[in-house]
Parts: C-alpha cells; structure tokens; sequence
C-alpha cells in the first residue's frame, strides 16, 4: 500500500454553486434531513468546491412545480415525490408508489437491479431532467377516521382527503376525495367537514395533532406501500458536471436513500407508542376494503393502459417483477417475520 | 447557478493505492461485486487518484483471517461478515446476524438510526479497524436435508454442515455440527456422511447443486435474517485518508449496500424457480422446531451475557430495538404484505 505525501497538482475540477428546490418544508425533517446530507456530503468529498443551496417547499418554487422547475433549469436540481405528477403522465408513479405496489426493499431492488431505473430515466429524460432514487417512507398508514370502517360499505359517501391515483381507486369504492394543504385539514377533520384524512405516518401524522379529532388509526396505507423520493436533476446541468461530481451526487443519494428509511423506522415506533397512548385506535383495514380496492386498483390500471402508451410499457415490465418478487418474499421472508411477530417479545 | 469555468487549482490530494483483501471467492459474484463496485467508484470520484486493489479469498489472506489482517494492517482494508470471528468475542455477530435477529431492513435501521453503528465502531475501534456497513443478503434459506422434518425430535443427531452461533444453537437441539468448505459439503452430503447443509440462498445454493443429493430445501434460516456484509479499514490508515477520500469511501459503500440487497432479492427468484422445477421440496420448518431453536437461542444470549461484559451491553440495547422495530413492523408492513402475499398473482 502506498500513500503518497501530499503533492501540489493542477486540478482542472470546478467550483460549483447549485440551488435545489424541494417539494417538502423543513417540518418534514425526515424528507428534509436527506437533502441536508446529501449538500453536506457532497461539500465533504469535494472539499467544498461543489455546493448545494437548498430551498425548503415555496421558498422559491411551489411544492408541485418542482419538476417543472428542474425541466425548465428555473433551479438545477429538486426534491420530489414523483406521484405529485400523474396529471402529466400516470407512469411518473412507478418511479414514487402506485397503490398495491412494492414494498420499500422491493422497490429499492427494482430500482437497482430490477430494469426500473432504466425506465424512469428514459421517462424523466423526456422531460429533460436526470432521476436519482433518494429514500423511502415505508409502508404509510392508511389514516384518520372519524369513524369505525366495518365493511367496505361504510367506505361510501365518505368525505376523504386523498389525492392522485389514491383518490381515484377510493372513488370507485364511493369515497369523495378532497384536495387540501396540511394547514387546512385538521379544522376540516374537526368541523367535519371531511370524515378522514391520510397522510403520511405515525412520525409526521403525530405533529399535526389528527388523532385529537379523528380517534381510528387504519392500516396499511395501501396505495403506498414503499413511496420512493427522488432526486431531479436538469439534464444539461448533470452532463455538465465533472464525471467524479455525477459520481459523488449519486453516492450521497444512496446514502441517503438508506438513511431515511432507517429514520422512518425508527422514529415512527416511538411515535406509534405515543399515539395510542394518547388514545389513537389502532385498526386494520377490513379485509373486502382492501379487495375492493385492489379490484378497483386493476381497472384503472387497464384505464392508463389503453391511455398511455409508456404506463403499458412501464406496467408490464413491472407487474411481472411484482409477481417475481413476491414469490421469493412469500418463502423465506414471510416465515420468519410471521413467526417474529407472532411471538411477541422475550419474557 | 454558477457554474465557475475549469480553472487550474493547487490541490493538495494524494495519489493513494490500498489493498483489500476479501473473505469471500469471486464466484460469490453478488457479495464479490459490492468490493467492485466500491472500488471502481471511488476511483471515479476521485478522478483516479484513490485506487482499491481487490484480492479474493485466499489471494492473500485466508478468508476466516481477513480481520486480523486488517487489524495489524497486512492489508489496508478488508471485506468479511463479522460472524466469523465469534471465536475472539462473539459481540462481533450483531455487526452481521445473531440468530431470530434483525430482519435485512431492521439491520440498517439499526445500523443507520438506531446507535447499532456506533456501538460496532466502539467495538472494531478496539481490534483497530473502521467498520462501514455494506450489503445485506436478506433472511437466507435453512438449508438442504436428505430427509423431511416433521417435528423437533427428527432434528436430533442429524449431521449438519452449520458453524458458529448458529451451530451452537442447533447443537442444543441434537444437531451434531461439521464444519467444512464450500468444495467438501457436495460429496459429503451424497455420501451421507453429513444429513444436511445450510449455505446461503437459492442464487447461491443452485451453483453448489445440493438439490441433486437432499431435495427437501428448509425456510427460514432463523440464524441468519439479515446477515450484514461489512468493510474494514485499518484504523490508522483511515485516520492518514483525506477527509474527502472518506465521505467518498463511506457512500461508495452505501451504494453497493443497497445495491446487493437489490441484486440478492432479483436474483434470488429466479434460482428458486429453476431449483422448484429441478425437485426441490421446499419446506418451512415446523413450527416447534423454530419454537425450540428460539428458547435455546435465548439460553445461549444469556450464558454469553454472564461471560463478556461487551456482548451483555450490545445485547441490551439491540434486544430493546428488536423489541420495538416489530411493534412497528407488526402493523403497517405486516397487514400490507400479508395481504399481498394472500392474493396471488393477479388473474
């Protein structure tokens, strides 16, 4: 091994100043917490010369104008959840969560081994924009209800604040969808306004004080079972870029990728304790809801399939490895969490 | 956006060439690949300055004397699972698998938010090595057997290729434990001179060909749920690294951590389907056979926590972790993946 001293030498790489504009204010520390880390990495291992300014949801681009923003180089890089894109084209969805989709680690596996990078970035590239994975949330709950859901019957009728896909599969089942900002919808859930509301999990949903208004907590949050954030970047801006820059943004990333799940998962346990300390009411989804759901899932995915040319490309490719995936998960995986998690923990 | 033009700097880098010695052949191409991979994109970052010469098992070092190696600084870095030096102090098992432990994602919540890493430092600071966690295989499979188990009994005397922690534990169930190499366990097993063999997972099994000699193949290898791959870097070495080079060296290996969860998960689906279609019987263990192997788990938990101080202080704050990542992971991800897993493919 050989560690040369110190030697001056002519380096030709450049000083960089980038602004980045996320999707997400601070107060979602754990989405937040990984572009922190993944500026400050990459100042680190450039020994500053590459710097990352970063701007927090409407500092100076609205939350869902990220993408448009990156696309059109308003900012060189931006932080989103690609599902707020759907109006544009459904298939941007694979690339965040599509309702009874993969898991966190199935969606990781599909992303880094499975072809699904590869065809998130032939679509983000047609919107002039370069896409990196850049963490996960986990299977997110299914949310606040004001009332008991005891068959999917009592779905109907229901005043829900839902959005993209999600709210689309719920209006099969006769759930009304509402759109609303964060602020506006604890009032709406107390007033009544609206019967339920989902966000995100134990974590983020304990800050905004729903369980005081709402007392059944429903779970699994099926329309997001493993929703990926990612990270944009314009297309010329990155091919710009020094090759050993590319390399360290991606590398931060995938730190940081890891990092935010492992905070979700450690930070929603605590969290859940309070809540159903405080009251909240844990319940599982009745089991015809999620069948229900997941039949109304189907047909609008055969909707965008006749629609859209790259969401049948994309579903194709990715339903298979959802099968593929599963069968494996099914054997070892599956045993040995449900022999876990049946024995409770040690006397 | 200020994107500086190239300008010719001092820049005080060094041109560094280390060594890494890994306990692993290349013909493990997916554990192999994460020292390539870790290797060819530092070299990328750092514009070629940072070189990482990789040497398979045995090359240089043998695999089961990686630590050691690294330790005394034979070599600069090293790539092992840190279960196999349970014989010097068997805390070093947590920083991979401890039987009936953390699942593959509980192990990088652990690792990543949960004060796992910091508690593994503490203990390779002591054998002056730098851990850096990188890549998991995911719960593996309990292995080939000649004849089918129906009850804990049929466990009892039964010759079985399992070393370590693990061997242990079987050997309180009656299982008389063999150690032998990856080229000895074929012959063995045909012969009968062994009953059966726990290796890794379909990828890696189906080149080994068990499933021609013990067709029943056994899930879930509850010592091994989420067996952590880790790198060591000698600690002075590390120390002597540029702090650029180290931000570039710890995200390299979070990319090849994800990356091999991913490449196990893919690949892994597609072996288990050639070995099912080849005769391979699969079957879970029953259910007193995983009931017996946790209660002597936890009797050997305590037999190490009366006799190292160090093993007792991580076993307490891991087993509280344990405790509470399935609190969590008993709800959302447990109701979402049952359900899926119930489904079946879609018709």
């Amino acid at each position: 091994a050989l560690a040369a001293p110190a030697i001056a030498q002519s380096s030709s790489l450049p000083t960089i100043k980038w602004k980045l504009a996320s999707s997400f204010p601070k107060s979602l520390d754990t989405l937040f917490n990984a572009i922190e880390s993944v500026s400050r990495e990459v100042k680190a291992a450039t020994g500053g010369k590459f710097e990352i300014q970063l701007f927090a949801a409407g500092e100076i681009v609205p939350s869902a104008a990220v993408l448009d923003a990156v696309k059109d180089g308003t900012v060189d890089m931006g932080q989103s959840a690609s599902y707020y894109y759907v109006g544009k084209d459904p298939t941007f969805a694979f690339d965040c969560a599509v309702p009874f989709g993969l898991n966190s680690r199935q969606q990781s596996a599909w992303m880094w081994a499975g072809g699904g990078l590869e065809l998130m970035r032939e679509l983000f590239k047609s919107y002039n924009i370069y896409n990196i994975p850049c963490g996960n949330t986990g299977v997110q709950m299914g949310g606040w209800f004001r009332k008991e859901i005891k068959t999917v019957a009592d779905m109907k009728g229901l005043k829900m604040r839902i959005a993209g896909i999600a709210g689309q599969v719920m209006g099969k089942l006769g759930v009304v969808g509402q759109q609303m900002g964060a602020a506006d919808i604890y009032p709406a859930l107390e007033k009544g306004t609206i019967d339920a509301v989902e966000w995100v999990g134990p974590y983020d949903d304990e800050k905004l004080g729903f369980n005081r208004v709402a007392k059944y907590y429903y779970y699994p949050g099926f329309w997001e079972a493993g929703p990926q954030l990612s990270i944009y970047v314009n297309l010329k801006k990155w091919a710009e870029l020094p090759k050993e820059y590319q390399q360290i943004l991606e590398n931060a990333c995938a730190n940081a990728h890891v990092q935010m799940q492992a905070d979700y998962d450690v930070k929603n346990v605590v969290a859940l304790r309070r809540l159903v300390a405080g009251g909240a009411q844990l319940r599982e989804f009745p089991k015809d809801v999620m069948v229900a759901a997941q039949k109304a899932t189907y047909e609008l995915y055969d909707e965008f399939s006749a629609k859209y040319p790259t969401f049948k490309k994309v579903y194709t490719q990715w339903k298979k490895f959802h099968d593929d995936q599963n069968l494996w998960f099914r054997v070892a995986e599956r045993a040995y969490d449900a022999f876990i998690y049946s024995q409770g923990t040690r006397r």
